[in-house]
Protein backbone atom coordinates (compact mmCIF):
# COMPACT_ATOMS: atom_id res chain seq x y z
CA UNK A 1 0.00 0.00 0.00
CA UNK A 2 3.27 2.17 -0.08
CA UNK A 3 2.20 5.12 -2.94
CA UNK A 4 3.91 7.98 -3.15
CA UNK A 5 2.89 10.91 -1.99
CA UNK A 6 2.00 12.56 -5.38
CA UNK A 7 -0.22 9.42 -5.86
CA UNK A 8 -2.04 10.14 -2.61
CA UNK A 9 -2.43 14.00 -4.11
CA UNK A 10 -4.08 13.00 -7.08
CA UNK A 11 -6.52 10.71 -5.14
CA UNK A 12 -7.45 13.53 -3.37
CA UNK A 13 -7.87 15.75 -6.77
CA UNK A 14 -9.93 12.92 -8.11
CA UNK A 15 -12.13 13.09 -5.44
CA UNK A 16 -12.83 16.54 -5.29
CA UNK A 17 -13.87 15.78 -8.69
CA UNK A 18 -16.39 13.49 -8.33
CA UNK A 19 -17.46 15.34 -5.42
CA UNK A 20 -18.39 18.18 -8.00
CA UNK A 21 -19.75 15.59 -10.88
CA UNK A 22 -22.11 13.93 -7.89
CA UNK A 23 -23.42 17.29 -6.96
CA UNK A 24 -23.93 17.60 -10.89
CA UNK A 25 -25.97 14.33 -10.78
CA UNK A 26 -23.56 12.55 -13.52
CA UNK A 27 -23.54 8.55 -12.26
CA UNK A 28 -20.61 7.63 -14.68
CA UNK A 29 -17.65 9.09 -16.32
CA UNK A 30 -15.20 7.71 -18.65
CA UNK A 31 -11.11 7.70 -18.08
CA UNK A 32 -11.05 9.76 -20.57
CA UNK A 33 -13.57 12.60 -20.06
CA UNK A 34 -12.25 12.18 -16.10
CA UNK A 35 -8.74 12.99 -17.59
CA UNK A 36 -9.98 15.73 -19.34
CA UNK A 37 -11.59 17.47 -16.83
CA UNK A 38 -8.28 16.86 -14.39
CA UNK A 39 -5.79 18.20 -17.04
CA UNK A 40 -4.42 14.21 -16.85
CA UNK A 41 -3.91 11.55 -19.58
CA UNK A 42 -6.14 8.48 -18.79
CA UNK A 43 -2.92 6.53 -18.30
CA UNK A 44 -2.24 7.74 -15.33
CA UNK A 45 -5.61 7.75 -13.68
CA UNK A 46 -6.08 3.88 -14.40
CA UNK A 47 -2.18 3.55 -13.24
CA UNK A 48 -3.37 5.27 -9.72
CA UNK A 49 -6.40 3.67 -9.55
CA UNK A 50 -4.93 0.19 -10.47
CA UNK A 51 -2.73 0.33 -6.76
CA UNK A 52 -6.23 -0.53 -4.81
CA UNK A 53 -8.22 -2.51 -7.20
CA UNK A 54 -9.96 -2.71 -10.17
CA UNK A 55 -12.39 0.23 -10.79
CA UNK A 56 -13.38 1.10 -14.46
CA UNK A 57 -16.41 -0.67 -15.52
CA UNK A 58 -16.01 -1.90 -19.54
CA UNK A 59 -17.82 0.36 -21.64
CA UNK A 60 -19.18 2.68 -18.70
CA UNK A 61 -15.98 4.31 -17.57
CA UNK A 62 -16.27 4.22 -13.29
CA UNK A 63 -19.21 4.82 -11.40
CA UNK A 64 -19.28 8.21 -9.46
CA UNK A 65 -20.82 6.98 -6.36
CA UNK A 66 -18.86 4.21 -6.14
CA UNK A 67 -15.33 5.46 -7.02
CA UNK A 68 -16.21 8.15 -4.57
CA UNK A 69 -17.11 5.81 -1.79
CA UNK A 70 -13.71 3.74 -2.37
CA UNK A 71 -11.52 6.96 -2.70
CA UNK A 72 -13.28 8.24 0.58
CA UNK A 73 -12.36 4.68 2.56
CA UNK A 74 -8.30 4.50 0.72
CA UNK A 75 -7.63 8.72 1.83
CA UNK A 76 -8.79 7.25 5.28
CA UNK A 77 -11.54 9.95 5.16
CA UNK A 78 -14.86 7.55 6.14
CA UNK A 79 -13.65 8.36 9.71
CA UNK A 80 -13.71 11.97 11.35
CA UNK A 81 -10.31 13.22 11.90
CA UNK A 82 -10.21 15.92 14.63
CA UNK A 83 -8.07 18.50 14.50
CA UNK A 84 -6.36 21.17 16.44
CA UNK A 85 -4.93 24.93 14.91
CA UNK A 86 -1.96 26.08 16.26
CA UNK A 87 -1.71 29.86 16.34
CA UNK A 88 -5.17 32.06 16.40
CA UNK A 89 -3.59 35.10 14.43
CA UNK A 90 -4.77 35.93 10.74
CA UNK A 91 -3.90 32.92 8.96
CA UNK A 92 -5.10 30.45 11.65
CA UNK A 93 -8.71 32.11 12.26
CA UNK A 94 -8.71 31.87 8.37
CA UNK A 95 -7.91 28.16 8.14
CA UNK A 96 -10.30 27.43 11.20
CA UNK A 97 -13.18 28.97 8.92
CA UNK A 98 -12.21 28.02 5.35
CA UNK A 99 -14.78 26.04 3.77
CA UNK A 100 -12.47 23.09 2.17
CA UNK A 101 -11.30 22.17 5.74
CA UNK A 102 -14.75 21.93 7.27
CA UNK A 103 -15.67 19.24 5.04
CA UNK A 104 -16.81 15.43 6.52
CA UNK A 105 -13.60 13.71 6.89
CA UNK A 106 -11.85 16.72 9.37
CA UNK A 107 -13.48 18.72 12.42
CA UNK A 108 -11.47 21.78 13.81
CA UNK A 109 -12.41 21.13 17.05
CA UNK A 110 -9.94 24.50 18.93
CA UNK A 111 -7.54 26.93 18.22
CA UNK A 112 -4.49 27.07 20.70
CA UNK A 113 -2.70 30.49 21.12
CA UNK A 114 -0.61 31.87 23.59
CA UNK A 115 -1.58 35.48 23.79
CA UNK A 116 -4.09 35.74 27.23
CA UNK A 117 -5.61 38.32 24.39
CA UNK A 118 -6.76 35.96 22.33
CA UNK A 119 -7.90 33.07 24.69
CA UNK A 120 -11.53 32.97 24.97
CA UNK A 121 -12.46 34.25 21.97
CA UNK A 122 -14.22 32.18 18.67
CA UNK A 123 -14.46 32.55 14.97
CA UNK A 124 -16.90 33.23 12.68
CA UNK A 125 -18.09 29.04 12.92
CA UNK A 126 -18.00 29.56 16.40
CA UNK A 127 -14.43 27.52 16.97
CA UNK A 128 -13.24 28.26 20.59
CA UNK A 129 -9.23 29.93 21.13
CA UNK A 130 -7.81 28.02 23.89
CA UNK A 131 -4.35 28.50 25.71
CA UNK A 132 -1.41 26.68 24.71
CA UNK A 133 -0.86 25.19 28.09
CA UNK A 134 -4.69 23.37 27.40
CA UNK A 135 -3.20 21.56 24.35
CA UNK A 136 -2.11 18.25 26.23
CA UNK A 137 -5.61 17.74 28.20
CA UNK A 138 -7.45 18.92 25.10
CA UNK A 139 -6.14 16.87 22.94
CA UNK A 140 -6.32 13.62 25.25
CA UNK A 141 -10.19 14.54 25.84
CA UNK A 142 -11.39 15.50 22.14
CA UNK A 143 -8.94 12.71 20.43
CA UNK A 144 -7.15 15.26 18.20
CA UNK A 145 -5.29 13.67 15.55
CA UNK A 146 -3.91 16.32 13.49
CA UNK A 147 -3.01 19.77 14.07
CA UNK A 148 -2.29 22.79 11.63
CA UNK A 149 0.77 25.07 12.70
CA UNK A 150 -0.17 28.90 11.94
CA UNK A 151 2.56 30.31 14.11
CA UNK A 152 5.34 32.49 12.82
CA UNK A 153 8.35 30.59 11.73
CA UNK A 154 10.51 31.70 14.57
CA UNK A 155 7.53 29.75 17.15
CA UNK A 156 7.20 26.56 14.34
CA UNK A 157 9.30 24.46 16.32
CA UNK A 158 8.49 25.13 19.91
CA UNK A 159 4.95 24.66 18.75
CA UNK A 160 5.73 21.26 16.97
CA UNK A 161 7.62 19.92 20.16
CA UNK A 162 4.59 20.55 21.95
CA UNK A 163 2.08 19.37 19.47
CA UNK A 164 4.04 15.84 19.47
CA UNK A 165 4.34 15.78 23.94
CA UNK A 166 0.55 16.28 23.44
CA UNK A 167 0.51 13.25 21.68
CA UNK A 168 -0.74 14.25 18.12
CA UNK A 169 1.00 12.24 15.43
CA UNK A 170 0.15 14.47 12.23
CA UNK A 171 0.78 18.38 11.60
CA UNK A 172 0.53 20.50 8.60
CA UNK A 173 2.92 23.44 8.97
CA UNK A 174 2.48 26.52 7.55
CA UNK A 175 5.06 28.74 8.75
CA UNK A 176 7.65 29.30 6.37
CA UNK A 177 10.39 27.52 8.02
CA UNK A 178 12.31 23.88 7.66
CA UNK A 179 11.11 21.80 10.86
CA UNK A 180 12.63 18.35 12.49
CA UNK A 181 9.48 16.81 13.63
CA UNK A 182 9.52 14.97 16.79
CA UNK A 183 10.01 10.79 16.51
CA UNK A 184 6.62 9.53 15.53
CA UNK A 185 5.22 12.28 14.21
CA UNK A 186 4.04 12.95 10.40
CA UNK A 187 5.02 16.23 9.28
CA UNK A 188 3.97 17.93 6.09
CA UNK A 189 4.65 21.28 5.12
CA UNK A 190 2.63 23.51 2.81
CA UNK A 191 4.94 26.21 1.11
CA UNK A 192 2.30 28.65 -0.16
CA UNK A 193 5.76 31.01 -2.17
CA UNK A 194 5.60 27.80 -4.20
CA UNK A 195 2.37 28.12 -5.81
CA UNK A 196 3.27 32.08 -6.51
CA UNK A 197 6.58 31.54 -7.99
CA UNK A 198 5.27 28.49 -10.28
CA UNK A 199 2.72 31.62 -11.21
CA UNK A 200 5.56 33.94 -11.81
CA UNK A 201 7.30 30.97 -14.34
CA UNK A 202 4.00 30.80 -16.44
CA UNK A 203 4.15 35.08 -16.75
CA UNK A 204 7.52 35.25 -17.26
CA UNK A 205 7.15 32.15 -20.13
CA UNK A 206 3.98 34.37 -21.70
CA UNK A 207 5.02 37.79 -21.43
CA UNK A 208 8.55 37.56 -21.89
CA UNK A 209 9.45 34.82 -24.43
CA UNK A 210 11.34 35.80 -27.42
CA UNK B 1 10.58 25.84 -22.98
CA UNK B 2 7.82 23.98 -21.90
CA UNK B 3 8.40 22.70 -19.23
CA UNK B 4 4.99 20.82 -16.89
CA UNK B 5 3.47 22.04 -14.14
CA UNK B 6 5.26 19.83 -11.69
CA UNK B 7 8.44 20.37 -12.83
CA UNK B 8 8.38 23.89 -12.45
CA UNK B 9 7.25 23.43 -8.57
CA UNK B 10 10.29 21.28 -8.46
CA UNK B 11 12.27 23.73 -9.58
CA UNK B 12 10.99 26.40 -6.75
CA UNK B 13 11.24 23.32 -4.60
CA UNK B 14 15.33 23.35 -5.32
CA UNK B 15 15.81 27.16 -5.29
CA UNK B 16 14.21 27.37 -1.78
CA UNK B 17 17.18 24.52 -0.89
CA UNK B 18 19.61 26.51 -2.63
CA UNK B 19 18.86 29.35 -0.51
CA UNK B 20 19.05 27.70 2.53
CA UNK B 21 22.33 26.02 1.58
CA UNK B 22 23.57 29.57 0.92
CA UNK B 23 22.55 30.69 4.19
CA UNK B 24 24.29 27.83 5.94
CA UNK B 25 27.76 29.18 4.18
CA UNK B 26 27.82 26.13 1.45
CA UNK B 27 29.02 27.00 -1.90
CA UNK B 28 29.20 23.60 -3.45
CA UNK B 29 26.59 20.37 -3.07
CA UNK B 30 26.58 17.17 -5.12
CA UNK B 31 23.27 16.21 -6.84
CA UNK B 32 23.67 13.04 -4.28
CA UNK B 33 23.36 15.06 -1.24
CA UNK B 34 20.86 17.27 -2.96
CA UNK B 35 18.46 14.67 -4.03
CA UNK B 36 18.83 13.83 -0.38
CA UNK B 37 18.04 16.59 1.35
CA UNK B 38 14.73 16.86 -1.07
CA UNK B 39 13.89 13.64 -1.20
CA UNK B 40 14.52 13.16 -4.40
CA UNK B 41 16.51 10.72 -6.08
CA UNK B 42 19.42 12.43 -8.06
CA UNK B 43 18.18 11.36 -11.79
CA UNK B 44 14.80 13.40 -11.62
CA UNK B 45 16.71 16.77 -10.33
CA UNK B 46 19.39 16.22 -13.20
CA UNK B 47 16.69 15.50 -15.37
CA UNK B 48 15.09 18.58 -14.70
CA UNK B 49 17.95 20.88 -14.76
CA UNK B 50 19.02 19.63 -18.05
CA UNK B 51 15.92 21.06 -19.44
CA UNK B 52 17.51 24.58 -19.14
CA UNK B 53 21.27 23.77 -19.90
CA UNK B 54 23.91 21.95 -17.82
CA UNK B 55 24.90 23.12 -14.91
CA UNK B 56 26.72 19.87 -12.97
CA UNK B 57 30.65 19.98 -12.71
CA UNK B 58 32.08 17.19 -13.02
CA UNK B 59 33.50 16.16 -9.16
CA UNK B 60 31.66 18.96 -7.55
CA UNK B 61 28.03 19.00 -8.29
CA UNK B 62 26.53 22.13 -8.57
CA UNK B 63 28.17 25.35 -7.59
CA UNK B 64 24.99 27.01 -5.04
CA UNK B 65 25.02 30.49 -5.93
CA UNK B 66 25.60 29.68 -9.56
CA UNK B 67 22.35 27.37 -9.73
CA UNK B 68 20.28 29.86 -7.34
CA UNK B 69 20.75 32.39 -9.73
CA UNK B 70 20.30 30.63 -12.85
CA UNK B 71 17.06 28.89 -11.14
CA UNK B 72 15.98 32.64 -10.11
CA UNK B 73 16.71 33.62 -13.59
CA UNK B 74 14.44 30.30 -15.05
CA UNK B 75 11.78 31.24 -12.72
CA UNK B 76 11.01 34.64 -13.78
CA UNK B 77 12.48 35.96 -10.22
CA UNK B 78 14.83 38.21 -11.52
CA UNK B 79 12.28 40.81 -11.67
CA UNK B 80 9.90 41.94 -9.17
CA UNK B 81 6.21 41.00 -9.62
CA UNK B 82 3.62 43.30 -8.25
CA UNK B 83 0.87 41.36 -6.58
CA UNK B 84 -2.73 42.19 -5.31
CA UNK B 85 -4.36 40.42 -2.86
CA UNK B 86 -8.36 40.79 -3.62
CA UNK B 87 -10.67 39.92 -0.20
CA UNK B 88 -9.37 41.56 3.16
CA UNK B 89 -10.53 39.31 5.33
CA UNK B 90 -8.47 36.76 7.89
CA UNK B 91 -6.84 34.98 5.09
CA UNK B 92 -5.92 37.96 2.78
CA UNK B 93 -4.85 39.59 5.84
CA UNK B 94 -2.94 36.69 6.45
CA UNK B 95 -1.69 36.27 3.17
CA UNK B 96 -0.50 40.22 2.75
CA UNK B 97 1.96 39.13 5.99
CA UNK B 98 3.14 35.96 5.18
CA UNK B 99 6.67 35.92 4.91
CA UNK B 100 7.52 33.98 2.07
CA UNK B 101 4.89 35.97 -0.65
CA UNK B 102 8.02 38.93 0.89
CA UNK B 103 10.63 37.61 -1.28
CA UNK B 104 13.11 39.07 -3.20
CA UNK B 105 10.59 38.38 -6.54
CA UNK B 106 7.45 39.59 -5.17
CA UNK B 107 6.34 42.77 -3.82
CA UNK B 108 2.84 42.86 -2.31
CA UNK B 109 1.35 46.29 -3.00
CA UNK B 110 -2.27 46.46 -2.05
CA UNK B 111 -5.27 44.86 -0.70
CA UNK B 112 -8.66 45.17 -2.05
CA UNK B 113 -12.03 44.94 -0.78
CA UNK B 114 -15.45 45.54 -0.99
CA UNK B 115 -16.50 46.13 2.27
CA UNK B 116 -16.32 49.76 3.52
CA UNK B 117 -15.41 48.87 6.89
CA UNK B 118 -12.03 47.51 5.57
CA UNK B 119 -11.40 49.95 3.41
CA UNK B 120 -8.36 52.42 4.24
CA UNK B 121 -7.37 49.77 6.98
CA UNK B 122 -3.58 49.26 6.95
CA UNK B 123 -1.58 45.19 7.38
CA UNK B 124 0.85 44.84 10.40
CA UNK B 125 3.82 45.22 7.30
CA UNK B 126 1.82 48.33 6.52
CA UNK B 127 0.30 47.24 3.28
CA UNK B 128 -3.20 49.13 2.55
CA UNK B 129 -6.93 48.34 1.83
CA UNK B 130 -8.29 49.50 -0.89
CA UNK B 131 -11.79 49.92 -2.44
CA UNK B 132 -12.14 47.36 -5.45
CA UNK B 133 -13.45 50.04 -7.37
CA UNK B 134 -9.80 51.28 -7.63
CA UNK B 135 -8.54 48.30 -8.60
CA UNK B 136 -8.35 49.06 -12.41
CA UNK B 137 -6.63 52.46 -11.70
CA UNK B 138 -3.95 51.26 -9.48
CA UNK B 139 -3.65 47.93 -11.55
CA UNK B 140 -2.52 50.60 -14.19
CA UNK B 141 -0.77 52.62 -12.07
CA UNK B 142 0.91 50.25 -9.98
CA UNK B 143 1.98 47.60 -12.92
CA UNK B 144 0.57 44.80 -10.70
CA UNK B 145 0.67 41.47 -12.57
CA UNK B 146 -0.01 39.22 -10.29
CA UNK B 147 -3.84 38.88 -7.77
CA UNK B 148 -4.10 36.46 -5.44
CA UNK B 149 -8.00 35.42 -4.76
CA UNK B 150 -8.98 35.73 -1.17
CA UNK B 151 -12.81 36.17 -0.95
CA UNK B 152 -15.18 33.69 -0.09
CA UNK B 153 -15.73 30.43 -2.83
CA UNK B 154 -19.19 32.46 -3.92
CA UNK B 155 -17.50 36.02 -4.62
CA UNK B 156 -14.82 34.39 -6.44
CA UNK B 157 -15.83 34.03 -10.00
CA UNK B 158 -17.18 37.44 -9.84
CA UNK B 159 -13.66 38.67 -8.06
CA UNK B 160 -12.04 36.87 -11.13
CA UNK B 161 -13.70 38.81 -13.77
CA UNK B 162 -12.78 41.85 -12.13
CA UNK B 163 -9.25 41.29 -11.94
CA UNK B 164 -9.28 40.32 -15.94
CA UNK B 165 -11.14 43.16 -16.74
CA UNK B 166 -8.22 45.90 -14.68
CA UNK B 167 -5.20 43.61 -16.89
CA UNK B 168 -3.77 41.63 -14.32
CA UNK B 169 -3.18 38.25 -16.12
CA UNK B 170 -2.01 35.78 -13.57
CA UNK B 171 -4.27 34.08 -10.90
CA UNK B 172 -3.57 32.35 -8.05
CA UNK B 173 -7.25 31.30 -6.34
CA UNK B 174 -7.44 30.60 -2.56
CA UNK B 175 -11.48 30.29 -2.78
CA UNK B 176 -12.63 26.72 -2.64
CA UNK B 177 -14.81 27.32 -5.89
CA UNK B 178 -13.89 26.23 -9.58
CA UNK B 179 -13.50 29.03 -11.85
CA UNK B 180 -13.32 29.98 -15.00
CA UNK B 181 -10.69 32.48 -16.10
CA UNK B 182 -11.25 34.89 -18.55
CA UNK B 183 -9.42 35.22 -22.09
CA UNK B 184 -5.54 35.86 -21.59
CA UNK B 185 -5.72 35.05 -17.62
CA UNK B 186 -3.51 32.01 -16.14
CA UNK B 187 -5.14 31.04 -13.28
CA UNK B 188 -3.64 28.76 -10.37
CA UNK B 189 -6.19 27.27 -7.31
CA UNK B 190 -4.07 26.23 -4.53
CA UNK B 191 -6.37 23.64 -2.61
CA UNK B 192 -5.81 23.49 1.16
CA UNK B 193 -7.71 20.72 1.71
CA UNK B 194 -5.69 18.35 -0.59
CA UNK B 195 -2.76 18.83 2.24
CA UNK B 196 -5.14 18.07 5.20
CA UNK B 197 -6.33 14.60 3.05
CA UNK B 198 -2.68 13.57 2.30
CA UNK B 199 -1.56 13.42 6.01
CA UNK B 200 -5.16 11.76 6.55
CA UNK B 201 -3.77 9.10 4.25
CA UNK B 202 -0.55 8.80 5.74
CA UNK B 203 -2.16 8.34 9.83
CA UNK B 204 -4.83 6.33 8.37
CA UNK B 205 -2.26 3.71 6.48
CA UNK B 206 0.07 4.59 9.86
CA UNK B 207 -2.77 3.72 12.36
CA UNK B 208 -5.16 1.37 11.05
CA UNK B 209 -3.04 -0.49 8.67
CA UNK B 210 -3.63 -4.56 8.97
Amino acid sequence: MGISDLTAQRLSVYLRCLEDLARSGVRSISSQRLAGRLHLNSAQIRKDLACFGEFGVRGVGYYVADLREQLTRILGLDRCHRVAIVGAGNLGMALADYGGFNSEGFSIVALFDSDPAKVGGRTRRDIPVEPMESLPEIARREHLGIAILAVPAAAAQHALDLVGRAGIRAVLNFAPAPLVPPPGVILKGVDLAVQLENLAYHLSRGVAGP
